[in-house]
């Protein structure tokens, strides 16, 4: 049923650096293309887009990067993703909602060209799942797209293991950008995991720092999780964000976790840690530390 | 492994009347005869029973009008349900109970024929999901009940996606009646509507004005979804139960809901809603109320 | 994908006896032999142990029973488990934890095949789901283990119905051993009894009796419990236990369960039950009084 997919297999690098937050960066057009540099030399070649990330204006602050240095494009591999109509200033929605709809696809992916200054997006993702879908008007959206040479790569966001099936079913996914952290283990039980591994599909792993709350919250897990974690990054001699990435690195499911720092000194300790294997023990350790409570 | 399914492919009509309260109604046989050809006049011809609704008693009054008038039996589909075990007068079990062996699905079936005045029903439903049905068993029954033309088609109710799987599995089911509302949406997160999409079968929709609260209850979900429904009614000038199923038509597995009104004016405003595609802007701001909160 | 299982098909006994507790029995050599030999006159043929049970000592004390009476070893199945690292004087880990690495598997099945005095076991089961699992070098343990004639058969305990299914796509799996009784009935809603029926495997089933709950403990559920069966074991002239029994059998999963029992007459209360058939009504009336409410 699925298509086949024309395009060679998609290669991200071990570590894919997010634009989440490119917007609060403060850098200027020399800058981003610096930073961009030294990611590439760092071997992150994979960037992490989203439509509406900084209210919609993360992707033109990178596609002017392109533009200045287009001789970076051809060394990285472009993700985004759509599908989530957010309220903006512009976009005086009365809530934020969903639309997989062929047009709003459509939109998005040729808004995300333009911004980008490229050609074709690597890698398109469905942002959140939405209700509405339907999944082979949105197969049909796709083949197009791809056809088109706009798109080489399809795959979602934060879907549930039936909900991935459904448009897999229709079109080959070729990831699931999951939430995982020390601090957030819910795609461990839910299933997520399970399909990706099933599939022979690749994880992206959004907020592996679990969105700094492991450096600063009081709260009780927070506090047990990194009292768990500190000992063991003495030990092996790295930091405590090393350890969280070593921690995602270490699943079966050959996760890429995606760093959100702007810091060239955030993507090292992210890249540090792929030499690490941790032992069972401590990845237990760290487990059990999170959930309060013994393996059963 | 499926048996195929010989008879031609069913066709509901896409608003199904709903028999549940047929006995409350107080329709003599005429008014009953009257009742139905008023809902065949609005385009509904498929009518939904339960062995046990009314306390056993539905069917028989539907079944009356059809005796009375036995060429509307042409005009319609007749779907019912058997498998519950309810306690009455006249089955004073110690505990209401589900039942799927041989000998009571054929019990029930050959007493809805008799009831409803039929040869063959259209559409039977294992009406809940019993711990104790022996798939492959039931199996056989489904289709020894088909060769003999007894029934037409198979499906369940209020199943879950991997109790649909395990009978699915052994003979093919054509839909998957369950609860949707603007106030009960489990289905759109449990996975049995991301299945009955991925197997191509419609589902059939109970309870689709959640059994009245949406007009009535002054619970703070039923406050907050009456509230966000209504200004979007007005708009579109349809009533707050128009929209209600309106809300459920948009869901693109093409659900059938079931209406459960005795007055001709209760399934006007279901058919009315068939010409109304909701926005999916208007879709979300229903679902936002009934959470508590925005999506994700 | 499975490779073939070249062993013939697995026969465990109705009534599986269950190890857990053999070192609080206080047996010596002969008197275990006595009890291996009284377990086999009652139809008890299969015999399950984990490499953990009693501090990593039950196997050991059951391989000298089968030591002194070598013959035993041919009419019984030997079913063992591994995969926990539990801590232990011997073993002075930080935490509990799982481990399903080649070299793991491989030396626990080793360890068990020398303390059993066996050549080879008849089923190897993963005790708990390790979330570390490398699903495809797990089944080339499995194939390697079965190739050198030290396991003839593999399961799992405990696992999710997605991870059940991840390692099954890999290497066939031909049981889940799983809890259920009278007093906790998850198993029956989270799909791993509909998959064990789905795929024909019969499951076997730990703790049937609610771990003693059932007999003497005071909470709410269990004497609600109690109240419902104790009528429903007088009319069948049976005890509770027998009862208890005859619930699990009562599953057309067809289950066997696993007594734990070092008293003759506890294995006898099992097997007198594998003649009792429930009514489905007697069945639900224990299920509604271990929910605390009706069915739906």
């Amino acid at each position: 049923m699925p298509t086949r997919d024309a395009s060679p297999p998609l290669q991200l690098s071990p570590i894919v650096a997010g634009l989440w937050r490119l917007t609060e960066w403060n850098l200027d057009v020399p800058a981003r293309v610096r930073w961009i540099e030294q990611a590439l030399e760092l071997g992150i070649g994979s960037f992490d887009h989203a439509d509406i990330y900084g209210d919609y204006r993360a992707e033109v602050l990178f596609g002017e990067a392109l533009q200045a240095a287009p001789a970076l494009r051809a060394r990285m591999q472009l993700v985004t993703k759509c599908g989530i109509r957010l309220r903006s200033a512009e976009r005086p929605y009365r809530v934020n909602h969903y639309d997989t709809s062929a047009a709003y696809v459509r939109a998005q992916v040729e808004q995300s060209l333009r911004n980008l200054h490229t050609e074709q997006l690597d890698l398109v993702l469905i942002h959140r799942p939405d209700y509405l879908m339907d999944a082979g008007a949105l197969a049909q959206t796709f083949a197009a797209l791809s056809r088109e040479g706009k798109v080489a790569h399809w795959g979602v966001s934060n879907h549930r293991a039936s909900q991935f099936a459904l448009l897999h079913q229709q079109h080959p996914l070729v990831t699931h950008q999951v939430e995982l952290s020390t601090l957030m283990m819910d795609a461990l039980d839910d299933g997520t995991l399970d399909q990706a591994q099933q599939l022979g599909l690749r994880p992206m792993i959004w907020s592996p720092l679990g969105g700094g709350r492991l450096f600063r919250d009081d709260d009780a897990q927070a506090v047990r999780v990194r009292q768990a974690m500190q000992p063991i990054a003495a030990r092996l001699g790295i930091g405590l964000a090393s350890l969280a990435y070593a921690w995602i690195l270490r699943h079966p499911s050959r996760p890429h976790p995606i760093t959100g720092s702007g810091r060239i000194e955030g993507l090292r300790e992210a890249v540090a840690t792929l030499d690490v294997r941790l032992e069972a023990e401590d990845w237990y350790a760290i487990w059990v530390a999170s959930k309060g409570h013994g393996v059963p």
